[in-house]
């Protein structure tokens, strides 16, 4: 199962390497994975802002693939093959981030048990996630995201 | 008027190349500047995501530093330099982007008034500045941000 699981994040990184450039100069890389809980995490350099610190579009793309991931790895383990986009989300910034970027995202199977019902009776369904910046007790940033998925046409559920 | 606004939309160009320079891995651009409205552009290639789209992640930053543009030449046309950091946002993705991505920012200094007179009064305002993603009728993306400013120490208002 942890191979599995290994396995599973080196394919999430290469396909975000290949498949999304822009992950690959913000230097994206996961760096965890326990208990449901995805966490990746980015060099501060390629993603500096004016003031010395990080910029708040990284913050927010690192925050989206975190969620993505999490979605993508939920589904994966459950053999289903889906079509992940986010919908809509919301993003504050409590405090600057002056080091390496961290995100974590859970996807609880608990929370996300109908969302994951619907997936399965109709083929669609949303998956609110939250994915939280920074290390320590109080996050840097909080990010909420709405995440459409679809099963793929040829996926087998 | 004309050529200091040129003038204005190349230095703010050559800051984000510089300084923030994941906006040069997305080939951010400005575009364009007319009646307060800020438009920027960036290459698909560089932004592209798993569907051969736009990047939720790059999408949204383009809408936060062309808002973050806006308020630069905001501020930099009535002589003042300040400290711009957004403090939180919202973007709602109505429909995939496949081509060239393009923001377009307005700040309306009517709309701003009051904002504008708090910074100048204090020090210290905050503007919240609506971004529009793509071309024709119907947005395929909108951002909400609120930016928080801070008048520079050394600047002079």
């Amino acid at each position: 199962m942890k191979d599995d699981i290994d396995s599973l994040c080196r394919e999430l990184q290469e396909t975000w390497h290949r498949e999304i450039p822009i992950s690959k100069s913000m230097d994206i890389h996961v760096s965890g994975f326990s208990r449901d809980r995805l966490e990746i995490r980015a060099a501060l350099a390629p993603n500096v802002n004016v003031h010395g610190t990080a910029f708040a579009g990284s913050l927010y793309a690192i925050a989206a693939l975190c969620g993505w991931g999490s979605t993508w790895l939920a589904l994966k383990r459950r053999g289903i093959d889906g079509s992940i986009v986010i919908a809509d989300a919301r993003i504050r910034y409590a405090r600057p981030v002056d080091g390496v970027l961290i995100a974590a995202c859970m996807f609880d199977p608990e929370v996300q048990a109908q969302a994951l019902q619907r997936l399965v009776d109709s083929g669609r369904t949303r998956f609110d996630l939250t994915c939280h910046i920074g290390e320590g007790e109080a996050p840097a940033a909080t990010f909420e995201g709405r995440y459409a998925v679809r099963v793929s046409a040829s996926a087998s559920g």
